[in-house]
C-alpha cells in the first residue's frame, strides 16, 4: 500500500505549481501569429508584466530559461572584456558570475557566508576601491534558491549613489519575483531578471529582462550585441516576431496571459502577504520541531529569510531519506539540499528545501507540514512533535 | 489578502477529485463510435468495472447519476405494486425508499437511529413476518454519505438464506465502492449500484448496475421494463450502441478507463487500506481537537464508521462558519451538513462532513487536517490544539 | 504510407466534433456542487437553452443520451395502457415507437416511404379516425439520422387544430436542433427533446426536453411518474440538485456553457443558414458524382432534406469499401448506412452517410468532400470527375 | 453569416497544428526535475530526434526559436572576426546571415534568384577562390520558408570535399525538418539545426543542433563560447539540468516525447512520401487553376520545391484579399508572402503561402485546396475551376 496515491503535490522551489487555469489556457490550437488575438494581445502582457517588476521601464522577453536571462542580462550591458563585481550568498550567484566569466568578462567575487546576506561594508569598500570605475555592472540575486536567504538592494543603490559609481545595479530575481517584495524602481535597480516558472506560475519556456533607461542608455555603447539577447527590438518592437526574435512563444503566451490574470487579480501586495504568512507558518513548523533534533533552518535570521523557498538542514542521510518517504508515501516531492555538498556530504543528503512560491495557499502548506512531521515520525528522526499544529496556529492567528 | 489562493482542494462527499490522468483522457476529439478503439475498450472495462465490485456477475452501464441507477435497479427487479423492505440509517436510503414509491412501489422502511447501523434484530423480524414472500427486495445503502456510517450485508444475507427468503439484497454503494471494502459476491449482495464520480474518480455522468444471474432470473418475470433502464441488453451487448441503450458516452468511456486503469494498478486490497488509514488520521484528529470543545465525530463506533466519508457535528452555527472560512481563506470546500437539519438548526448549521474518497493522499488530507485546526482557531471555536500533528501521527505509525 | 496521419475528421451524423473551447471548458478540477460558480451559471443556461429551441416554455435537463429524452418525453405524457400515433419516415421514429411499446403504451404506426416526408392527408385520416381522442401524443421525428429527411411539424399542428384534437405534439429534434430551423413554439410543438452531442456540440451525456404549460398541465393527470424522468422538479428547481435528480454532470455543464456561448455569439439564424449552405455544397457535390455513376443522394426532393446529415446509396459493397478508404487512406471517418438493410444488402454496405453538424465549416466540408472524390477515384467507383469543385462553386456564390 | 465557425484550420508554414496527443500530454502538473519520469525521459528523446535529422553525431536542445538555434550554431563554430559564407535562396538565409554579422562575424553572401537553388558552379568558385581556407562555414538552407525552394546538400559536400576545404557546412532545416527528405549523415552535413513547431509537431520554444564529431572537434579551438549556446554540456550531460542550461522545459519535453512517437510510428520514409503526395495535390490545383489566371506558383521547377511550404504569386492586391476572404468566411489561415516585397507592392499583397507540414493529411490538404477554389470564384479572381478536383485525382492515383 502507498498513502502517495492522490493528488501529488511538488513542493520544490521551482518549477512551481501550475493554475490549471494556466494549463487550460495553453491546451489549444496553434494560432495565427500574423494577426488577432495573439498579437494583440502584447500589450497588454507588457503592462502586466512590469507591474509585476513594479518599474516603469522596459521589458524584453525572451524563450529561455533564466540562464538565458542571465546571458541577455549581460549581452546587453557588458563587453567582453570588461569587469563586473558580484555579491554572492549561494549557488545562484556563483553560477551567474561563471555565465559571466565564460562571455569573457573579468568578475570579481565578493563571497559572503551561506545563512546570512551582504555585508554592505565590504561591498561598499570594493566598490570605492575601483575608483577608475572599472565595474560595469553590480550583480546580485534577490533570493538565492540555494540557500533561501533575502538579499536587499536598496542599501546598494545607496552605496552605488553615495560614491557616484556608475556601474548598473542588477538583480536576479528569479526565485521569488511575485512571492518576495521586490521594487524594482523603487530600489534602484536597473536591470531585474526573472523566468516564468516561479513566482510567475506558468511552465519553464520565458525569460523576462526588465531594465531602465539609463540601463538601455548604456547598451549603445557595445558593438557585437548578439541578436537573440539583444533587448533594444524585442522591448520595442514594430512587428509582433520582434518580441521574441523570431517565432513566438505561441502557447505559453496564452498561459502567461492566464497568469497575470490571476496575479493582478489578487493584487501584488496581497501575493507579498500571503507568501510572507505562509512562510511564517513554515518555520514555526520547523522551529518547533527543531526544539528535540537536529531540523534546523538555513537561515537564522527572519529578516533575511525568504518567503518563497525554504532550506533546511537535517543531516545526513536524513534530508535524503525524508525527501523519499515524503515522495513514495504521502505524495509530496521536495527539493533537494543545493549547493551544500561538502567532503563529508557530498551529495547534500544532510538537506533539503521546500518550494512555497506562486500558487501555493494554506491547504498545500499545511499539507505539506503535516506530511513532514509524519515522515520524521515514520522515520524516527528526532523532533519535537507538533509541529504541523504549530503552524496551523500562525495561520488561525492572522 | 486570501491565503486560499492555490490549488483548491473539494473535500466534499462526492463528486471527488479527478486524476488528472482521467481528465486528460477526456480531453480529445470526438472518437469513432461504429469500430476501432473506443468499442474495442468495452470488454476491458466491464471486466475491471467488475473486478472493483468484486463480483463475477454482470454489469449495465447507465449514462445517469446515482439517481439513475436507483431507478434502474428497482426497474429491472420489482414491478408496480409489489413490495421491498428498506433498511435506513440516513438521508440516502430514504430517498431510495421515495424513487421506489414514486415507481408505484410499496416500501416498508425500517429505520435505525442516526449514528449506528441496522439493528439486525428488527432486520430479521421484519423478514421472518413476511411468511408470503411478498417483499422483492431488501434494500439498504453500503455506506450513508449524509450519516457516514458503514452498514454490513453479509449478515443480511445470512438472514434470509437462514429464513429461506427469495428477496434480493440491493446494495446501494454510491458513497464508497472503490474506497471501503465492498464483496458483492462474497457478501451475497444479488444487485450493487454505484456511480462514476465517488471511488471511481470520474466526473458525474455514469452510474454502474452490478447484479448476479438470480438477479437476471427474477427479470424474466417482468413486463414493461422500460428500455433505458433494461439492464439485459446493456449487459449481453450484440452491438456497441446497446451497452449504452444509443449514443455512447464517448468522452466519459476514455475518462473511465483512465481511471479503472489507475485503480487496478494499486490493486483493491492495497485502495481500501489507503482509505482506512487516512480515515483514522482523520478521526484522530477530531477526535483530539474535540477534546476540548463541541466538535463530534457523527458515528461513535469505529468499527461502523466508513472510510470514505466523514460526519461530524459542531454546533449551530459553527459548521457553516468553519465552512466558510476554510473555503474562503485556505482553500478547502467541506461537505455541508446533509440530513442533519432539525427544529432548531433548520440549515444544519452545526454540522459539516469531510469527503475523502478515491484518489486522495497523506497530503490532501494533512492539508484538510490542518486548515480545519487553523479555522477552528482562527475561529475561536473552542478545540483542543494539536489535532494536525495527532492525525500525522496515525501516518507515522502506519 | 498513409495519407490519413493528420487531424482527423469525424464526419458521422453524431456525436459530432466538439470545438476546443467546449473540451478546454470541460478540463477542470471537480466544482463546488453547493454554492458558486456552477450553480450559479444555471438560470442562464435554461434561458440559452431555449433559445436554442425557441420557446419561451420549459426545459428539463437529463443526464442521459437521447434515447433517455424519449422515455422522457413518453413518462411525463402518456401512462402504460394509453395510445400514441407515431409518423415515422425511419430508423429512429421505429426507435421511439418501440420505446413506447415496452413502457407499456399502445402505438399506431403510420411508416412513410423512405426518402420522403409525411403524407398529411394520410396523418390527419388517422387523428380524425380517432374521434374518441385515445391519442395522447402525436410523435415524430424532426430530422431522421438515417434516412436524412426532414420534417415538418406546423402543418401536423394545424390538423390536431383544425381538429379540435388535443393530443400533444412531440417531436424528436436529436439530429438537428441547432443546425436545421426548428421552431418549437411557432410550429406549436407542444414537446421537444435534443441531446449535447449533435448541434449542441458537446460530448454525448446530456439530453434536454421543452415542454410548454399545455404538457405541464397534462403531466398531472398522470400517477407513477419514475422521479429520474420527472420534468415537474428539474424545470422549476428549488435546490442546485433538482435540476438533475440528484448529483449534477459538473463536467458537462461547463462544457455546455462554453458551447451555448459560441452557438449565440453567431445566432441561430446564422447557424441556420450556415448549416444550409454547407448541405448545398455537399448536395451539389454528390449530384455532380452521380451524374457518371452510381451514387445518389437518399433524399430526392431538395425541400426537404436535412441541413445536418446527408444519407446515400452507392451498391453494395462500395459503401463499405469507401468508408474504409477515407478513414484509412484520408483521415476521415464516414457515417454507415443506418435502418437501410436489405436482404439483398443485410449490412447496408451500399450506404452511407455524412454527419455536418454544429462546429462545421468551408474547409471541414470542402476537406469532406475532397476526400470522398479521391476515394471514388481510387476506389475505380465510377462517378463524374469535377464534384469537389462544383462544392467549391456553390460557396463561391454565397 | 460565417461560414467559418468551425474547427479552424492554421496552413501557414510553421507553427503549425499539433497533434491533440501532443497538446494533451502538455497537459500535467510541474513533475519532479531530479529525479524519475521527466529525467527518464531524456535519452530516449535524444536517440529519437536523431533519427528524425538521419544522424549518427550529436544533438543539443536549447529552450528558444529557431533564431536561437542559429546562434548557438555559430556560437560554436565561428569566432568573432572569422569568415563564413552563405548560399541564399530566400529571407531565411539573409536572416541568418545578419545573426552572423551581429556576432561580428564577416559574412560573404552569395545570393542566387528567388524560384530556383544554388548555381553550384558559383558556389564552387567562392571556396576555390578561398584558398586560404578563411571561410569557417558554409551556412545554408534547406528550405526556405520564404520562397519555398529546397536546396540540396550532397553536392555542396562534394565541393567542399573536392576543394579540400575544411569549412563546416551548416544547414537551417526549420522549415521542412520531418518534412522533406533530409539525410545529414548521408549528405555529409555537419551541422544541422530545426526547431520544434514545424515537422516536430509541438508548440514553438525548442530547437534543436545537431553536429557531428568533426564540428565538435573543431568547438575546441573557440573561446569564449557563451555557455547558454555551448553545445558541449547539453549534448553530453552528466546531470539532467546540463541537458538545457538549467530549468528544462517541463511542459515541451512531455510534448517532444509525444511528437516522436507518432514521427516514428509513422517512420521517416512514410513522412516524407505523406508530404511529397499532398504537395503534388496542391502543385496540380494551383497549376490548373493558374491556367485561366494569375496565379503561379513561386517555384517553377519541381525538382526544387519543398515538400512543406507552398509560395504562390496572384498579383497585389489579391494575395491579401485571398487571404482575409479564407479567414473570415471559410476557417482557413493562409500564410502572408515573405520577403516578396517590392516596390510595387511593398506589402506583399500579390503573394501568399501554404504550410504542409507536420501534421497534415488528404482531409486538411483538400480542404484547404477547396476553400482556396471557393475563394478564388466569390472574389472573382480569374482562375480554371476545377483545381480542387484535380488535387483530388493526384491523390486517387496514389
Amino acid at each position: 500500500m502507498s498513502l502517495a496515491n492522490g493528488r501529488t503535490y511538488l513542493a520544490i522551489p521551482g518549477p512551481s505549481v501550475v493554475p490549471d487555469a494556466v494549463l487550460r489556457a495553453m491546451h489549444r490550437a496553434s494560432p495565427n501569429i500574423y494577426e488577432g488575438e495573439l498579437p494583440d494581445m502584447m500589450p497588454g502582457l507588457v503592462t502586466d508584466l512590469k507591474r509585476v517588476a513594479r518599474t516603469d521601464g522596459h521589458v524584453a522577453i525572451y524563450i529561455s530559461n533564466g540562464h538565458g536571462a542571465w546571458e541577455a542580462a549581460l549581452a546587453n550591458t557588458v563587453a567582453v572584456g570588461e569587469k563586473v563585481l558580484v555579491l554572492s550568498t549561494g549557488h545562484f550567484a556563483i553560477g551567474w558570475a561563471r555565465i559571466a566569466e565564460a562571455r569573457g568578462i573579468e568578475v570579481d567575487l565578493l563571497e559572503f557566508p551561506n545563512g546570512g546576506t551582504f555585508d554592505l561594508e565590504r561591498a561598499e569598500a570594493a566598490l570605492r576601491a575601483d575608483n577608475g570605475h572599472a565595474y560595469k555592472a553590480v550583480m546580485a540575486v534577490h533570493v538565492d534558491t540555494s540557500s533561501s536567504n533575502r538579499n536587499e538592494f536598496a542599501p546598494l543603490r545607496k552605496i552605488l549613489d553615495d560614491l557616484g559609481h556608475p556601474a548598473l545595479l542588477m538583480a536576479d530575481c528569479i526565485a521569488a519575483m511575485g512571492c518576495d517584495r521586490f521594487e524594482m524602481d523603487g530600489w534602484g535597480v536597473d536591470v531585474a531578471l526573472t523566468g516564468s516558472q516561479k513566482g510567475l506560475m506558468c511552465p519553464p519556456g520565458l525569460a523576462f529582462l526588465f531594465f531602465n533607461d539609463k540601463a538601455a542608455e548604456g547598451r549603445r555603447r557595445l558593438r557585437h550585441v548578439s541578436t537573440y539577447w539583444d533587448w533594444t527590438q524585442r522591448a520595442a518592437p514594430e512587428a509582433f516576431y520582434q518580441y521574441f526574435s523570431g517565432t513566438a512563444p505561441t502557447h505559453h503566451i496564452y498561459g502567461l496571459r492566464a497568469a497575470l490574470d490571476i496575479i493582478h487579480a489578487e493584487g501584488m501586495e496581497a501575493i507579498w502577504q500571503r507568501h510572507e504568512t505562509l512562510a511564517r507558518a513554515i518555520w514555526a513548523a520547523v522551529e518547533h520541531w527543531g526544539q528535540d533534533g537536529p531540523l534546523r533552518l538555513n537561515i537564522a535570521d527572519p529578516a533575511v529569510r525568504s518567503h518563497a523557498v525554504t532550506a533546511m538542514s537535517i543531516g545526513k542521510p536524513n534530508g535524503t531519506r525524508l525527501r523519499r518517504w515524503c515522495a513514495d508515501e504521502a505524495g509530496v516531492t521536495l527539493g533537494i539540499g543545493l549547493g551544500m555538498a561538502s567532503e563529508d556530504d557530498p551529495k547534500s543528503d544532510g538537506f533539503f528545501r521546500f518550494g512555497h512560491m506562486g500558487h501555493v495557499n494554506v491547504h498545500m502548506i499545511l499539507g505539506l507540514l503535516g506530511v513532514v512531521e509524519a515522515g520524521l515520525g515514520a522515520l524516527d528522526i528526532p523532533h519535537r512533535a507538533g509541529g504541523a499544529s504549530a503552524a496551523a496556529k500562525v495561520i488561525s492567528g492572522v
